[in-house]
């Protein structure tokens, strides 16, 4: 491949354009799944890609796939993207740049006049948010076989409407969901949501996969009792039993260091009154790693700490795993793909796993896949706030054009 | 003193008979202050105090004292007793039995044809509870002078009604605070309220004091952060750093074992999100103890591991007293004559201190306070199952008849 290089500032120009449809005052973006707003970021996306030589498709889901036609066009294409719908207090970023990213790689081969061997397909996924309709990423999920159509199609929302309903009422309803040819390899570039790459000074995260995740519903039952008059032997102090988890949860996450995450993100005390020792506490327990051995020795070990706890302090805990989603790991030739594009264009670049979720989860079920990392500034997303420099976006697109040639000449 | 012993089964059926009004269907009692039932109770306290050959006069603040008159009348009497007024799902026996204790003093007085040297009073004070008009012991507080009277008649309740109102509507506003004559000795009977007496099998606790109390707000400033791609270095989770205070707190009270106290009761996350590492996380703390330099010891102590906690976990803690109820000392011919009491009626007993406010805290600033303490069934009180035995309560009429008899003829 000669290399041209993408053009870092049409992308950014892209970005801004894009994130003036529901653009909010404090400088984010609200543009919730199916709506107004949603279509409008739709219709700008596909008339890009008409403007860039594609051919556009909706499937029944409304995720919409543009295709820029390669010397065999007959075969599997190269797919890339992410999804343009945000929170309801989302920031410029998050999903809007592996659309952007995946227009700007076949906008450079425009430019330039290259033609790759397989086509190439750019991808925007609908509902990956689930912000609107839960679950997240049902539109990848329907698509690649983890839902059925019938359950996609009845997602609804908080005033009732079905997704299905919804799809038709901005004009994005297609007919079938087209799933006969599977891409040789998808690509998705996201902002890391995270704090790494941008406190090590690096600006490509090579995505080895994503950790796997387990939920636990944690209750911890002792004996209401009065502050006063209650010596400090004797008492069944729910939520001195529950901090004493807690710490134990965090002692948990840093035994699988680097990778390894464990977090309270909830806490519920009953009673909740100043002179009452607490009787019954309610927490929970997110726990994450890319391998399913570091996940079984995290959870063994906060099995173990609970019940340690609970024998020493008199109360009882009774422990629910509510959500297991495994690891996944991500394609070799796609991850050799994008280090070899962070490579070769000189980027400080390191392995990464993500450890959110993305469309590119449910892809994986289907296709070989990978994702490449930029820095957004504090780990920041889900917020007006995001924050990433043009310069690291267009180091991520450069990657992304790399990665997406190589591969569309395998 | 002949020892005519009190008669266990009239207290018991008296307060039987009282628990019947404001009787709630799980066995508890709903008698809040100045409501119809606490009129019916107020009344029938009356006509027992009339029969019982007592002269009954109200003050202003809804107070009643009732009064046997003594060989030398015109000497300050011995007072004694409690509230009739319980908490919304309250028991049958706190504060009802310092009131029902004090009236079987004076009936087996009578039984027995004794006079005391000096005048003997039963009082019952208006809203101790604190449930329907705030703050608690109102009535007492305004007696003692810790409230002028205004402050206690403006006190309102949820549905506005001001207490002076709700005095007069029942038929309980009396016209003068008639405090020009102060008791030479007040003694409360009570529920210990604690699991103290019970664990140990003591009948009797003689009440040295109430503990000192200091209440805390502090609040946990961290960084909110999302559950997946925060690595464990580096995160400033608020709650983590609460869990290590909560474990503080707890040290810091068994520290000044065996009189001190320290208790987490309110704990409220701000985020509460499962896969948000909070960011702000609120707590309570309740510090108790007997004495001063005890409370100074625990505070400085709770401050100094806060500031390490947040040294050590990048967080900020902001740390507010917002309530400091010095430690009270009761008299000491008060806790000699219940002492004396307990050995001559050969009650097994010990030395206690009230972890809970009592209306002796108000009386003791004025007057030579005792407190009387009997087991209670697992420490319960505010509330339904409140219990506690015949045997142990008339153990408790029994010590306070001799100490009231020792002490009206001082």
């Amino acid at each position: 491949m000669t290399e041209p290089g993408i053009n870092g500032e049409r992308l950014w120009n892209s970005l801004m354009e894009l994130a003036r449809i529901g653009a909010t005052e404090r400088g984010g973006v609200c543009r919730l799944a199916l709506t107004e707003e949603d279509r409008r970021g739709r219709d700008l996306f596909v008339r890009w890609c008409e403007e860039a030589g594609c051919r556009v498709r909706v499937d029944a889901m409304g995720n919409i796939f543009a295709r820029r036609a390669g010397r065999e066009d007959t075969l599997a294409p190269v797919l890339s993207g992410s999804h343009l719908d945000s929170q309801p207090t989302g920031g410029k970023f998050d999903g809007a740049y592996g659309v952007m990213a995946a227009l700007e790689a076949v906008r450079t081969l425009n430019d330039h006049g290259i033609e790759t061997r397989r086509p190439l397909e750019i991808v925007s996924w609908t509902n990956e948010e689930g912000s609107r309709f839960a679950p997240a990423m049902v539109g990848s999920g329907v698509w690649a076989g983890a839902f059925d159509l019938d359950y996609g199609h009845s997602r609804t929302d908080a005033d009732g409407v079905r997704l299905g309903q919804a799809l038709a009422a901005i004009g994005y309803a297609g007919v079938t969901m087209d799933t006969n040819e599977r891409p040789v390899a998808y690509l998705e570039a996201h902002i890391e949501q995270g704090p790494i790459l941008e406190q090590e000074g690096q600006t490509i995260g090579v995505v080895l996969g994503v950790q796997g995740m387990r939920w636990f519903e944690i209750t911890v039952t002792g004996q209401d009792a009065h502050a006063g008059p209650t010596p400090m032997e004797g008492r069944r102090d729910a939520l001195l039993a529950a901090a004493r988890a807690i710490v134990a949860v965090n002692q948990a996450g840093l035994s699988q260091t680097p990778d390894g995450r464990a977090t309270v993100g909830v806490i519920r005390n009953r009673s909740n009154s100043t002179n009452v020792i607490p009787g019954e506490v309610f927490f929970s327990v997110d726990l994450r790693h890319p391998q399913v051995t570091a996940l079984d020795v995290m959870e063994a070990n906060l099995r173990e700490q609970c019940e340690a706890i609970a024998a020493d302090s008199g109360t009882g805990f009774v422990m629910r795993r509510i959500w297991d989603s495994p690891p996944v790991a991500f394609a070799d030739p796609c991850i050799d793909a994008v280090r070899a594009g962070a490579q070769t264009g000189g980027y400080r670049h390191r392995d990464i796993y993500s450890g959110a979720g993305h469309d590119a989860v449910y892809v994986a079920r289907v296709a070989p896949t990978g994702m490449i990392f930029v820095p957004c500034a504090g780990g920041l997303s889900h917020n007006e706030q995001e924050s990433a420099t043009p310069e690291d976006l267009a180091a991520g697109g450069d990657v992304l054009l790399r990665a997406m040639f190589r591969l569309a000449d395998t």
